[in-house]
């Protein structure tokens, strides 16, 4: 399907309005603003958070952990020396990131992906000045296998949201990275506390129901290879990088708005405008609450000792009820909407 | 607009099949009967029913109510004796509900009200054979005002709700009526505690997403009214009453379909046979919790002496949040789908 063979008509059109009423309702129902809470919720106050899907932070609220005392760059170079670790290279600081291609095309490139020594990929993040940018953002509860020796630093879970999930966390992540690495727009099935231990975290926040303004396009997958002639002797920062599509030939659907960015891909129908993004920053102790399927596109600043580090808590999100379905369903009704763009890059 | 002026097209046909998903979805994600939950839940495990926007019963729960152990017929009369109430008057025992005309236009038609002694009015529903069916169903907070006499028999409020919404009930009603009354499918914005105190009701519950294909139209408002030559001397419950259109023209979405029923309005693109209605039957001493937004129809059974009674707490519902946006816009989506059908009683 594309433009030309399915024309606007009638029907799309009062789609099309349907889909900016949504959002209009949206934005009329609900601040434009993260709320701010003067201390940690009780488990009911965070599920009335959870039921209403609306994100909000704490201040300081981690100051308590012994990871805020204790995580400077001595102390992790200590505790983590030599363990392996997996390492994602890029060279552009873009992770798991839409990336244009010169044919208009734009891939979903995962990282180069490889194993260091803890010591040399730190040393690469705090001295941040190879070719390519290291980031240690291995997403698989990464607290309890890689980064073990650091798991007694934060509690095992947040309580309250342990409490009124009724559910402890799915996985415990790490994340450690510079200035240079930019997580790009994306969602995840989850709920989740995220804390900044180290430098800030910028994020980026799109409520569910902008799903039609965010450039959701259906993306061939690829990841990132040493070129063939460039890798003989070099670090991993320095070795040469290209985009290769994966084997399997599989597309995956991905925002491609960038929403600090010029538009990429059109202007969704007019749909854009309505979307209006929050943007909260993280400092050393603050704590966030990310709601399941928000779109968040995150940045980074180094604290004093070059680095940014932080944990975040994902606890899966509830599928019951009808809140899933019916942000699935605001999908596939933006995606029959905006006139057959999903498969723009499928061909 | 009218079907033959927007012949389906593709973009309504994918728009079918989103709807079509998305109940699939929900069905494939719920349960298709009802939570009996063994005691009262906490505030936090029901905030979680609400959160999911799912009903739950509890059987018993209202057998610790005084209203349990002493509202009898003797005790309503004298308790009641001839303080004036509101009645609500219809030829079928069907009042707020949509009603076919000769000429196939439906018309919502309210009750003819008007204001009896209590016990003439109960003695009217005790009896049930007269020509009009009575029902005292004025669902405005009449807890505090026509039925203040009765208020200190049931709790002001369930505490787990008001401790789980952060707030007091914004209605409290009494509904007195026998079997003969009928409550036609419609949803409410509120949160609904429903205690049954005699007799039984059975109830025909539909989710929100179900929306589609309750086969709601734009109804011209109308009210049953006394036949001019009809009211000389006859009593509420004998007088011929016929539906007259309301002076102002106005019309309001509504749905038409009868769960129990012909379905009377097309098949809405054959969407109704994933709508799954949820049944459940209270009987004496048991709590329904009806979620915001829930399609329910309404019928009653009487108890030993010959009348039903029930009471029901409404709190407001959260607008905030995805939740009711989403609503709406599968509302608009549906009525957008099912090719412009919505506006057939406009003319
Ligand atoms: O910290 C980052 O770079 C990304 C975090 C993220 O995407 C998440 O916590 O889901
Ligand atoms: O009991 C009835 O007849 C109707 C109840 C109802 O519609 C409600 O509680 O919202």
């Amino acid at each position: 399907m594309d433009r030309d063979t399915n024309p606007q008509n009638e029907s799309s059109k009062s789609l099309n309005s349907a889909i900016k009423d949504l959002l209009r309702d949206y934005n009329d129902l609900n601040s434009s603003t993260i709320d701010e809470l003067p201390t940690e919720p009780s488990p009911l106050e965070f599920h009335r958070y959870v039921a209403q899907n609306r994100p909000f932070v704490i201040r300081n609220a981690a100051k308590s952990f012994s990871a805020y005392d204790r995580w400077s760059a001595s102390y992790l170079t200590k505790t983590l020396a030599n363990s392996p670790v997996c390492v994602a290279v890029t060279p552009l600081g873009n992770a798991d990131a839409p990336l244009r291609q010169e044919n208009g095309d734009i891939w979903l490139v995962k990282p180069h992906e490889t194993t260091l020594p803890f010591n040399e990929a730190f040393d690469l993040i705090r001295d941040g000045t190879g070719k390519n940018t290291v980031y240690l953002q291995s997403q698989d509860g990464n607290l309890k296998d890689e980064y073990a020796a650091l798991a007694e630093d934060v509690p095992p879970d947040i309580p309250w949201a342990r409490v009124a999930l009724g559910r402890g966390p799915d996985a415990v992540n790490v994340w450690i990275g510079n200035e240079r690495s930019k997580t790009a727009l994306h969602k995840d099935p989850y709920e989740n506390v995220y804390v900044q231990v180290r430098g800030a975290k910028r994020f980026t926040l799109l409520p569910p129901v902008a799903v039609a303004g965010v450039g959701e396009r259906l993306l061939k997958g690829a990841r990132y290879v040493p070129k063939q002639d460039a890798t003989e002797g070099l670090g991993v920062e320095e070795v040469g990088l290209e985009a290769r599509l994966d084997g399997d030939g599989a597309s995956v659907p991905f925002p491609t708005w960038d929403p600090d960015g010029v538009t990429e891909v059109g202007e969704e129908g007019g749909l854009r405008e309505l979307c209006r993004p929050v943007r909260v920053r993280l400092g050393e102790g603050d704590m966030l609450y990310l709601p399941a399927l928000w779109f968040h596109q995150v940045e980074q600043e180094c604290g004093n000792e070059e680095f940014c580090c932080a944990v975040n808590y994902w606890y899966d999100m509830e599928y019951s009820g009808s809140f899933y379905a019916l942000a699935v369903f605001a999908r596939n009704v933006a995606n029959a909407a905006i006139g057959g763009t999903m498969g723009e890059n499928e061909q």
